[in-house]
Protein backbone atom coordinates (compact mmCIF):
# COMPACT_ATOMS: atom_id res chain seq x y z
CA UNK A 1 0.00 0.00 0.00
CA UNK A 2 1.30 3.52 -0.89
CA UNK A 3 0.82 6.22 1.84
CA UNK A 4 0.75 9.93 0.72
CA UNK A 5 2.94 11.30 4.11
CA UNK A 6 4.25 13.80 5.49
CA UNK A 7 6.91 12.70 8.49
CA UNK A 8 6.22 15.76 10.41
CA UNK A 9 2.34 15.34 10.21
CA UNK A 10 0.71 13.64 13.44
CA UNK A 11 -2.37 12.63 11.58
CA UNK A 12 0.12 10.51 8.91
CA UNK A 13 1.62 9.00 12.29
CA UNK A 14 -1.64 7.47 13.42
CA UNK A 15 -1.61 5.20 9.86
CA UNK A 16 2.12 4.60 10.07
CA UNK A 17 1.55 3.91 14.02
CA UNK A 18 -0.95 0.81 13.66
CA UNK A 19 0.62 -0.13 9.94
CA UNK A 20 3.68 -1.16 12.36
CA UNK A 21 1.82 -2.69 14.81
CA UNK A 22 -0.88 -4.68 12.81
CA UNK A 23 2.93 -5.45 10.88
CA UNK A 24 2.05 -3.99 7.85
CA UNK A 25 3.97 -2.61 4.77
CA UNK A 26 3.65 0.97 3.49
CA UNK A 27 5.32 2.66 1.10
CA UNK A 28 6.11 6.04 2.07
CA UNK A 29 5.44 9.59 -0.65
CA UNK A 30 6.19 12.54 1.29
CA UNK A 31 4.40 15.51 0.75
CA UNK A 32 5.94 19.26 2.01
CA UNK A 33 3.00 20.40 4.17
CA UNK A 34 3.93 24.55 3.70
CA UNK A 35 4.31 24.20 -0.03
CA UNK A 36 0.91 22.59 -0.79
CA UNK A 37 0.92 23.80 -4.68
CA UNK A 38 1.65 20.65 -5.92
CA UNK A 39 -1.50 18.53 -3.99
CA UNK A 40 -3.94 18.94 -6.82
CA UNK A 41 -1.91 17.18 -9.37
CA UNK A 42 -0.29 14.79 -7.20
CA UNK A 43 -3.46 13.93 -5.17
CA UNK A 44 -6.02 15.63 -6.62
CA UNK A 45 -7.49 12.59 -8.61
CA UNK A 46 -7.31 10.57 -4.80
CA UNK A 47 -8.46 12.93 -2.15
CA UNK A 48 -11.31 16.28 -2.35
CA UNK A 49 -9.73 17.40 0.34
CA UNK A 50 -6.24 17.58 -0.59
CA UNK A 51 -4.88 16.46 2.67
CA UNK A 52 -2.76 13.79 3.59
CA UNK A 53 -2.25 11.06 4.85
CA UNK A 54 -4.29 9.24 1.67
CA UNK A 55 -3.97 5.34 1.40
CA UNK A 56 -4.14 3.71 -2.01
CA UNK A 57 -4.90 0.01 -1.68
CA UNK A 58 -3.14 -2.36 -3.94
CA UNK A 59 -6.20 -2.40 -6.01
CA UNK A 60 -5.86 1.50 -6.94
CA UNK A 61 -8.26 2.90 -4.23
CA UNK A 62 -7.49 5.54 -2.41
CA UNK A 63 -8.75 6.17 1.32
CA UNK A 64 -8.74 9.65 2.64
CA UNK A 65 -9.22 11.09 6.49
CA UNK A 66 -6.78 9.78 8.85
CA UNK A 67 -9.26 8.27 11.87
CA UNK A 68 -11.10 7.17 9.03
CA UNK A 69 -8.08 5.05 7.41
CA UNK A 70 -7.27 3.69 10.70
CA UNK A 71 -10.82 2.17 11.06
CA UNK A 72 -10.74 0.81 7.51
CA UNK A 73 -7.22 -0.83 8.32
CA UNK A 74 -8.49 -1.69 12.03
CA UNK A 75 -11.41 -3.57 10.97
CA UNK A 76 -11.61 -7.64 12.12
CA UNK A 77 -8.50 -6.78 14.83
CA UNK A 78 -8.09 -6.14 18.12
CA UNK A 79 -7.89 -2.57 17.48
CA UNK A 80 -11.42 -1.70 17.22
CA UNK A 81 -14.01 -3.33 19.12
CA UNK A 82 -16.94 -5.14 17.41
CA UNK A 83 -19.72 -4.00 19.71
CA UNK A 84 -21.79 -1.65 18.67
CA UNK A 85 -21.85 0.29 21.88
CA UNK A 86 -18.39 0.39 22.01
CA UNK A 87 -17.38 1.15 18.13
CA UNK A 88 -19.52 4.44 18.40
CA UNK A 89 -17.34 5.29 21.49
CA UNK A 90 -14.52 4.86 19.49
CA UNK A 91 -15.84 7.02 16.53
CA UNK A 92 -17.40 10.12 19.04
CA UNK A 93 -13.59 10.21 20.37
CA UNK A 94 -12.18 10.34 16.91
CA UNK A 95 -15.04 12.81 16.20
CA UNK A 96 -13.57 14.57 19.10
CA UNK A 97 -10.20 14.99 18.37
CA UNK A 98 -10.92 16.45 14.96
CA UNK A 99 -12.91 18.50 16.15
CA UNK A 100 -11.27 20.01 19.63
CA UNK A 101 -7.26 18.78 19.53
CA UNK A 102 -6.20 18.89 16.10
CA UNK A 103 -7.00 21.97 15.30
CA UNK A 104 -5.49 23.58 18.45
CA UNK A 105 -2.64 21.32 19.24
CA UNK A 106 -1.68 20.30 15.14
CA UNK A 107 -2.08 23.61 14.36
CA UNK A 108 -0.19 25.67 17.18
CA UNK A 109 2.56 23.14 16.61
CA UNK A 110 2.70 23.62 12.91
CA UNK A 111 3.19 26.90 13.38
CA UNK A 112 6.05 26.63 16.18
CA UNK A 113 7.89 24.38 13.81
CA UNK A 114 7.77 25.68 10.64
CA UNK A 115 8.27 29.17 12.22
CA UNK A 116 4.69 30.92 10.79
CA UNK A 117 3.77 34.01 12.40
CA UNK A 118 0.57 34.73 13.76
CA UNK A 119 -0.99 37.44 15.76
CA UNK A 120 -1.17 37.04 19.98
CA UNK A 121 -4.81 36.56 19.59
CA UNK A 122 -4.55 33.52 17.40
CA UNK A 123 -2.27 31.70 19.57
CA UNK A 124 -4.26 32.57 22.23
CA UNK A 125 -7.44 31.64 20.89
CA UNK A 126 -5.40 28.07 19.92
CA UNK A 127 -4.49 28.04 23.53
CA UNK A 128 -7.65 28.19 25.11
CA UNK A 129 -9.54 25.88 23.11
CA UNK A 130 -6.41 23.72 23.15
CA UNK A 131 -6.56 23.68 26.85
CA UNK A 132 -10.33 22.99 26.78
CA UNK A 133 -10.14 20.17 24.82
CA UNK A 134 -7.30 18.63 27.12
CA UNK A 135 -9.41 19.41 29.96
CA UNK A 136 -12.65 17.22 28.31
CA UNK A 137 -9.48 14.62 27.28
CA UNK A 138 -8.44 14.24 31.23
CA UNK A 139 -12.10 14.00 32.10
CA UNK A 140 -12.51 11.13 30.00
CA UNK A 141 -9.65 9.48 30.89
CA UNK A 142 -10.00 9.90 35.19
CA UNK A 143 -10.21 6.41 35.97
CA UNK A 144 -9.95 4.87 32.82
CA UNK A 145 -6.29 2.40 31.60
CA UNK A 146 -7.76 3.54 27.72
CA UNK A 147 -10.22 5.74 25.93
CA UNK A 148 -13.31 2.95 25.24
CA UNK A 149 -13.89 -0.56 26.64
CA UNK A 150 -10.05 -0.12 29.09
CA UNK A 151 -8.03 -1.82 26.09
CA UNK A 152 -6.13 -0.02 23.72
CA UNK A 153 -7.58 0.67 20.04
CA UNK A 154 -7.49 3.08 17.64
CA UNK A 155 -9.64 5.89 19.56
CA UNK A 156 -6.17 6.21 21.88
CA UNK A 157 -4.08 5.99 18.22
CA UNK A 158 -6.24 9.25 17.33
CA UNK A 159 -6.11 11.04 20.05
CA UNK A 160 -2.23 10.06 20.84
CA UNK A 161 -1.32 11.67 17.58
CA UNK A 162 -1.04 15.50 18.29
CA UNK A 163 -1.43 14.82 22.30
CA UNK A 164 2.13 12.80 22.71
CA UNK A 165 3.71 16.34 21.09
CA UNK A 166 1.52 18.64 22.79
CA UNK A 167 4.64 20.35 24.12
CA UNK A 168 6.04 21.01 20.67
CA UNK A 169 3.04 23.36 20.24
CA UNK A 170 3.67 25.05 23.63
CA UNK A 171 0.64 23.09 25.57
CA UNK A 172 2.08 22.19 29.16
CA UNK A 173 0.81 18.76 30.15
CA UNK A 174 1.54 19.17 33.86
CA UNK A 175 -1.87 19.77 34.95
CA UNK A 176 -3.18 15.88 32.99
CA UNK A 177 -2.05 13.43 35.18
CA UNK A 178 -4.55 11.34 33.56
CA UNK A 179 -3.34 12.23 30.00
CA UNK A 180 0.25 11.99 31.07
CA UNK A 181 -0.47 8.01 32.79
CA UNK A 182 -2.38 6.96 29.48
CA UNK A 183 0.47 8.73 27.39
CA UNK A 184 3.03 6.47 28.79
CA UNK A 185 0.46 3.11 28.77
CA UNK A 186 0.34 3.81 24.91
CA UNK A 187 3.91 4.30 24.07
CA UNK A 188 4.51 0.84 25.96
CA UNK A 189 2.09 -1.01 23.26
CA UNK A 190 3.72 -3.55 21.95
CA UNK A 191 4.65 -2.74 18.34
CA UNK A 192 4.55 0.92 19.10
CA UNK A 193 6.90 3.12 17.16
CA UNK A 194 7.91 7.00 17.75
CA UNK A 195 6.41 9.80 15.12
CA UNK A 196 10.20 10.33 14.15
CA UNK A 197 10.64 7.09 13.09
CA UNK B 1 -34.87 7.73 23.82
CA UNK B 2 -34.10 11.19 24.86
CA UNK B 3 -32.08 13.74 23.05
CA UNK B 4 -30.14 16.32 24.66
CA UNK B 5 -30.71 19.15 21.99
CA UNK B 6 -30.91 22.76 20.28
CA UNK B 7 -33.12 23.58 17.79
CA UNK B 8 -30.87 25.80 16.04
CA UNK B 9 -28.30 23.41 16.20
CA UNK B 10 -27.17 21.52 12.89
CA UNK B 11 -25.55 18.95 14.92
CA UNK B 12 -28.70 18.20 16.93
CA UNK B 13 -30.66 18.07 13.33
CA UNK B 14 -28.71 15.49 11.88
CA UNK B 15 -30.22 13.14 14.78
CA UNK B 16 -33.89 14.56 14.21
CA UNK B 17 -33.29 14.51 10.59
CA UNK B 18 -32.13 10.68 10.82
CA UNK B 19 -34.52 9.42 13.62
CA UNK B 20 -37.80 10.81 12.16
CA UNK B 21 -36.31 8.75 8.66
CA UNK B 22 -35.99 5.20 10.93
CA UNK B 23 -39.32 6.41 12.35
CA UNK B 24 -37.86 6.87 15.96
CA UNK B 25 -39.36 8.61 18.76
CA UNK B 26 -37.16 11.46 20.83
CA UNK B 27 -37.74 12.47 24.03
CA UNK B 28 -36.14 16.11 23.47
CA UNK B 29 -34.53 17.98 26.25
CA UNK B 30 -33.69 21.41 25.25
CA UNK B 31 -30.24 23.02 25.98
CA UNK B 32 -29.00 26.78 25.45
CA UNK B 33 -25.96 27.11 22.79
CA UNK B 34 -25.13 30.97 24.22
CA UNK B 35 -25.40 30.15 28.49
CA UNK B 36 -23.72 27.22 28.72
CA UNK B 37 -23.22 27.12 32.52
CA UNK B 38 -25.49 24.41 33.49
CA UNK B 39 -23.85 21.75 31.00
CA UNK B 40 -21.32 20.22 33.74
CA UNK B 41 -24.85 19.75 36.08
CA UNK B 42 -27.09 18.63 33.10
CA UNK B 43 -24.71 16.42 30.83
CA UNK B 44 -21.86 16.47 32.49
CA UNK B 45 -22.00 12.39 33.68
CA UNK B 46 -22.97 11.74 30.27
CA UNK B 47 -19.82 13.28 28.27
CA UNK B 48 -16.71 14.52 28.53
CA UNK B 49 -16.93 17.57 25.88
CA UNK B 50 -20.04 18.96 27.36
CA UNK B 51 -21.53 19.86 23.69
CA UNK B 52 -24.89 18.64 22.46
CA UNK B 53 -26.17 16.58 21.06
CA UNK B 54 -26.04 13.78 23.52
CA UNK B 55 -28.92 10.64 23.03
CA UNK B 56 -29.58 8.61 25.88
CA UNK B 57 -30.58 5.16 25.51
CA UNK B 58 -33.18 3.32 26.87
CA UNK B 59 -31.03 1.53 28.91
CA UNK B 60 -29.35 4.47 30.27
CA UNK B 61 -26.16 4.84 28.25
CA UNK B 62 -25.53 7.94 26.81
CA UNK B 63 -23.90 8.68 22.66
CA UNK B 64 -22.07 12.06 22.28
CA UNK B 65 -20.66 13.59 18.97
CA UNK B 66 -23.42 13.95 16.00
CA UNK B 67 -22.07 11.75 13.65
CA UNK B 68 -20.92 8.94 15.36
CA UNK B 69 -24.24 8.74 16.80
CA UNK B 70 -26.20 8.80 13.47
CA UNK B 71 -23.58 5.99 12.29
CA UNK B 72 -24.95 4.08 15.51
CA UNK B 73 -28.67 4.65 14.73
CA UNK B 74 -27.78 3.56 11.29
CA UNK B 75 -25.79 0.19 11.38
CA UNK B 76 -28.23 -2.36 9.74
CA UNK B 77 -30.30 -0.03 7.86
CA UNK B 78 -30.17 1.54 4.71
CA UNK B 79 -28.56 4.83 5.94
CA UNK B 80 -25.37 3.00 6.55
CA UNK B 81 -23.17 0.91 3.70
CA UNK B 82 -22.32 -2.56 4.69
CA UNK B 83 -19.26 -2.63 2.52
CA UNK B 84 -16.12 -1.97 4.13
CA UNK B 85 -14.74 0.30 1.40
CA UNK B 86 -18.06 2.21 1.28
CA UNK B 87 -18.35 2.47 5.12
CA UNK B 88 -14.14 4.24 4.97
CA UNK B 89 -15.54 6.92 2.19
CA UNK B 90 -18.42 7.76 4.65
CA UNK B 91 -16.36 7.95 7.97
CA UNK B 92 -13.98 10.42 5.42
CA UNK B 93 -16.81 12.89 4.72
CA UNK B 94 -17.89 12.52 8.32
CA UNK B 95 -15.07 13.72 9.50
CA UNK B 96 -14.35 16.44 6.69
CA UNK B 97 -17.32 17.71 7.57
CA UNK B 98 -16.22 18.48 11.20
CA UNK B 99 -13.17 19.83 10.58
CA UNK B 100 -14.02 22.03 7.31
CA UNK B 101 -17.54 22.36 7.26
CA UNK B 102 -18.72 22.59 10.52
CA UNK B 103 -15.96 25.14 12.74
CA UNK B 104 -16.60 27.06 9.56
CA UNK B 105 -20.09 27.28 8.45
CA UNK B 106 -21.88 26.54 11.39
CA UNK B 107 -19.59 28.94 13.65
CA UNK B 108 -19.89 31.81 11.09
CA UNK B 109 -23.45 31.01 11.26
CA UNK B 110 -24.20 30.92 15.19
CA UNK B 111 -22.18 34.14 15.22
CA UNK B 112 -24.82 35.46 12.97
CA UNK B 113 -27.74 34.19 14.55
CA UNK B 114 -26.82 35.20 18.09
CA UNK B 115 -25.14 38.37 17.11
CA UNK B 116 -21.83 37.68 18.68
CA UNK B 117 -19.62 40.10 18.13
CA UNK B 118 -16.01 39.57 15.64
CA UNK B 119 -13.70 41.66 14.76
CA UNK B 120 -13.24 41.71 10.80
CA UNK B 121 -10.17 39.19 10.39
CA UNK B 122 -12.42 36.62 12.13
CA UNK B 123 -15.13 36.80 9.52
CA UNK B 124 -12.72 37.04 7.42
CA UNK B 125 -10.75 33.97 8.56
CA UNK B 126 -14.29 31.70 8.69
CA UNK B 127 -15.25 32.75 5.04
CA UNK B 128 -11.73 31.59 3.33
CA UNK B 129 -11.60 28.75 5.75
CA UNK B 130 -15.47 27.80 4.85
CA UNK B 131 -14.97 28.16 0.84
CA UNK B 132 -12.12 26.19 1.06
CA UNK B 133 -14.27 23.50 2.63
CA UNK B 134 -17.43 23.85 0.13
CA UNK B 135 -14.81 23.96 -3.08
CA UNK B 136 -13.87 20.55 -1.35
CA UNK B 137 -17.35 19.24 -1.22
CA UNK B 138 -18.23 20.47 -4.70
CA UNK B 139 -15.51 18.33 -6.26
CA UNK B 140 -16.50 15.40 -4.31
CA UNK B 141 -19.98 15.70 -5.49
CA UNK B 142 -19.03 16.27 -9.27
CA UNK B 143 -20.94 13.67 -11.46
CA UNK B 144 -22.47 12.29 -8.03
CA UNK B 145 -26.19 12.28 -6.87
CA UNK B 146 -24.51 11.45 -3.21
CA UNK B 147 -21.87 11.33 -1.80
CA UNK B 148 -21.06 7.47 -0.86
CA UNK B 149 -21.87 4.46 -3.45
CA UNK B 150 -24.76 7.01 -5.23
CA UNK B 151 -27.11 6.10 -2.46
CA UNK B 152 -28.06 8.84 0.23
CA UNK B 153 -26.75 7.57 3.68
CA UNK B 154 -25.45 9.23 7.01
CA UNK B 155 -22.69 10.77 5.16
CA UNK B 156 -25.44 13.20 2.99
CA UNK B 157 -27.31 13.80 6.19
CA UNK B 158 -23.71 15.12 8.21
CA UNK B 159 -23.33 17.24 5.30
CA UNK B 160 -26.40 18.95 4.94
CA UNK B 161 -26.76 19.89 8.31
CA UNK B 162 -24.69 23.35 8.00
CA UNK B 163 -24.33 23.56 4.35
CA UNK B 164 -28.05 23.72 3.97
CA UNK B 165 -28.14 26.61 5.98
CA UNK B 166 -24.59 28.00 4.55
CA UNK B 167 -27.13 31.37 4.09
CA UNK B 168 -27.57 32.17 7.42
CA UNK B 169 -23.50 32.74 8.18
CA UNK B 170 -22.77 34.44 5.38
CA UNK B 171 -22.14 32.13 2.73
CA UNK B 172 -23.35 32.55 -1.06
CA UNK B 173 -23.58 28.63 -3.07
CA UNK B 174 -24.53 30.06 -6.04
CA UNK B 175 -20.66 29.16 -7.03
CA UNK B 176 -21.44 25.72 -6.13
CA UNK B 177 -24.37 23.87 -8.59
CA UNK B 178 -23.20 20.35 -7.49
CA UNK B 179 -24.05 21.55 -4.30
CA UNK B 180 -27.17 23.12 -4.92
CA UNK B 181 -28.27 19.97 -6.76
CA UNK B 182 -27.16 17.48 -4.07
CA UNK B 183 -29.45 19.79 -1.04
CA UNK B 184 -32.53 19.73 -3.14
CA UNK B 185 -31.75 15.74 -3.85
CA UNK B 186 -31.20 15.37 -0.24
CA UNK B 187 -34.53 17.44 0.96
CA UNK B 188 -36.70 15.25 -1.22
CA UNK B 189 -35.84 11.92 0.30
CA UNK B 190 -38.59 10.07 1.98
CA UNK B 191 -39.09 11.21 5.53
CA UNK B 192 -37.61 14.32 5.53
CA UNK B 193 -37.93 17.25 7.84
CA UNK B 194 -36.88 20.42 7.88
CA UNK B 195 -34.18 21.83 10.48
CA UNK B 196 -36.91 23.66 12.14
CA UNK B 197 -39.53 21.08 12.43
Amino acid sequence: MLLYNNPASGNCYKVRLLAAQLGLDLELHDLDVVDRSNRPAVIGQLTPVLRVPVLVLDDGRALFESNAIIDYLAEGTPYLPQDRYERQQVLAWQFFEQYEIEPNLAVARFWRLFGIEQPDSAWQQKREAGRRGLDALERGLEGRDFLVADRYSVADISLYGYTHVAAEGGFDLAPYPAIRAWLARVAAQPGHIAITS
